[in-house]
């Protein structure tokens, strides 16, 4: 299995959170999100295990809500002691609601409103992740209005390239996020900020990409960012408090796939942090991670059942389901990879090589093409696994499709923590 | 301008549906939707003129409801005498909560749930598409317990290929869309069909693609529609009375883009089914057609704000706004093409290539790569026009972001049809 929380129960059947799959579709019915509480928490801690291990300095991981966000997730991530990344008002609104401990929270965003700045500032979350100029001279005056100081964090473009899928690589130059090192511009936005009144230059982030299987990376990058800081330090006189690298730690959606345990990422940053520090004798900065699609994707499968089955002679057999991108667009987004199974039939050899296609009057309406699967037939259960993250967070109401609720198991239980939409919910706002 | 629906005031302001666009933007905020009511029914009535002149049967042209849909529409659309299109229960039931007349109603869909034709029934509406087998014994069962009969058509594959882009050409064989003709099971279903209690097939339908800018694919997509009805009449002695050729009218949204009038796609459509009908002495088939993108995009635009402009030297200009891939998600499917102008400059000269980003935390956030805009800084409005279809209706919640309200103008006036969405929406499931 590509994650640890799912196996197959003797009967042959797709288990979850201990939980019989084909009972949760009964329950609740398909499209279903299922997202498993314990691999949540075990993934969480496998990032605080190598943080705490690997570094003598502070450090705090941080959960990237854009992953998968809702009032529940945020409960679980502040109990396992995570800091939470927001990136709207939106979200930061849901940790609100869920009473997320403000200090930890970081908020993220190349274009944030004035009044998304101005709820950060009355929230007194722990850093507002300033990406640009205009956005710097805003919260300086909002903060003055309000007579409060803002911390905040500068993004940084440290000019490393990924090699990771163009839509998803964000640390290189050509990027709209954040100020770049090489150019300069990075270090005279320092120089503004350590003028503005009330705002407080704490600390730096970057974001090198999504999905990376390579420690390199971030160890280069990492090198890149304390320079920065050293330079800072020396010139401006600013020590940093925060150095916070971002996340993109790759998974396993595929067998196929070979990502280093999350200790490796974790291994290259606070090695290359150490070994600068002692070199400069700078002082270990506070570091921060943030693992998004690592922590909830692994958790995360979808429930559907199969309406029909077309073989196209020559061509390809479809197994067309009842759910499709409105709740999971990142094959048509992206040709994102996913393992697909019969979760009735888990035990019996995938044979058949097929497409799975969604409901939507969309012909990309696809969730994965040319995957294995067992022999299935209408009413047959469908798993698409590792859908945790980006799956219900950016689900639509394409085709005015209500979204399926989001059930969490642990311990052969199941409760829901999002309820599906409904109808009147659709029509909601409608004149 | 790539539309009627908008023009340049003698401020040099863009203007849609006699309303400024700054004032629309101050009224009700960026990033906004905005639907000119007048361009909707111009677009109609040109369907409706060139379905009436070409052809002396029957004929109703069907809006496409998934390109955009909400109460309001369907009340502009049903007052224009056009029948709807609905793919989904919530299309449905978003059709019933406006009081849609039911029997103008045509339920499409690869995969209806048993609830959704449960509801199709219920309300009586005009045609059920079946898609295939399996939903058609479903249809069956459903209609014999409630004691109706289902008058369906099938939704067939002619195996023509309009040349679009893969992703939305759905005429070919290899498609996840009902029956293929050339394989002989549309023919098999037909006879399955003609055996089966509390059905009643009444014609066949198809949709060859997308954003066609040639009518030939339709002439000839049409000959094969009606060489099927011609072998089921002479083999199954059933006599269909609709024939449905379907949407895919391309529209311009560059000024490059030279689609032809609507009515070339429609005389394609009757004079091919005149000419049949005559030769072999068939009656005239009820000729419907499904614009959706043609009514309804070129009568939307949204406005957005400008953030921030960044140059990255040597490489783009970026210029961010306040929305992006979650209020319109077709870029980063597709990289659809937009024309973008800034509303209140919309007379300077558009010297600057820019890549449009959104502010989601996602570097393929983007609305449109190397476009010409006029010179805009923080805080001036930017217009992505032709955005009437697949935008709201393809919107998400992605990191959280409320959903912009939709605002239909008509002579100098607007009114809120879609309220945006709030924070409060955001968290309403949440548990």
């Amino acid at each position: 299995m590509i994650s640890d929380a799912f196996w197959v129960n003797q009967d042959g059947r797709l288990t979850v959170g201990g939980c019989d799959t084909l009972a949760l579709a009964r329950e609740y019915g398909t499209p279903l999100y299922v997202m498993d509480e314990s691999q949540i928490r075990v993934n969480c801690r496998n990032f605080l295990n190598a943080a705490y291990n690997g570094y003598d300095g502070e450090s705090l991981p941080i959960f990237a809500g854009k992953s998968f966000l809702c009032k529940e997730m945020c409960r679980v991530i502040a109990s396992e002691g995570f800091g939470l990344d927001v990136v709207s008002g939106g979200e930061l609104y849901t940790a609100a609601a869920a009473d997320f401990p403000r200090e930890k929270i970081f908020f993220h965003g190349n274009n944030k409103s004035d009044a998304e700045l101005t709820l950060a500032l009355e929230e007194n979350i722990g850093r507002i992740v300033v990406d640009n100029l205009p956005e710097l001279r805003r919260l300086s005056s909002l903060a003055m209005s309000k007579n409060k100081t803002a911390d905040i964090l500068f993004r940084l473009k440290p000019g490393v390239d990924a090699h990771t899928h163009d839509f998803i690589s964000t640390g290189q130059i050509d990027s709209k996020f954040g100020f770049a090192i090489e150019t300069g511009e990075a270090f005279e936005a320092a120089r503004t900020a350590a003028e503005l009144p009330y705002i407080n230059l704490c600390g730096i982030h970057c974001h090198i990409g999504s999905q990376i299987f390579e420690p390199e990376p971030y160890a280069t990058a990492t090198k890149v960012m304390l320079e920065f800081m050293l330079r800072v330090k020396k010139e401006l006189g600013i020590s940093f408090s925060d150095l916070n690298m971002g996340g993109g730690f790759g998974i396993k959606y595929k067998k196929s796939d070979t990502p280093p345990p999350f200790a490796a990422f974790l291994e290259a940053i606070s090695e290359t942090t150490r070994d600068f520090c002692d070199t400069h004798t700078l002082s270990l900065p506070r570091l921060l991670i943030e693992p998004g699609r690592s922590i909830a994707a692994p958790a995360g499968l979808t429930l559907y059942t199969v309406g029909s089955v077309k073989e196209i002679p020559g061509k390809r057999t479809y197994v067309i389901i009842d759910g499709g991108m409105a709740d999971n667009p990142r094959y048509a987004l992206y040709g994102a990879p996913y393992t697909v199974m019969a979760a009735q039939k888990a035990n019996h050899p995938a044979t058949q090589t097929v497409t799975l296609a969604g409901k939507c009057c969309e012909s990309g309406d696809l969730i994965q093409e040319h995957t294995l699967l067992q022999a299935v037939a209408p009413g047959d259960l469908i798993a698409v696994l590792a859908t945790g993250a980006y799956n219900y967070s950016m689900s639509s109401n394409y085709n005015r499709l209500p979204r399926p609720p989001v059930v969490m198991v642990e311990n052969g239980k199941s409760r829901v923590i999002v309820r599906g939409e409904t109808f009147e919910d659709i029509i909601r706002n409608d004149i």
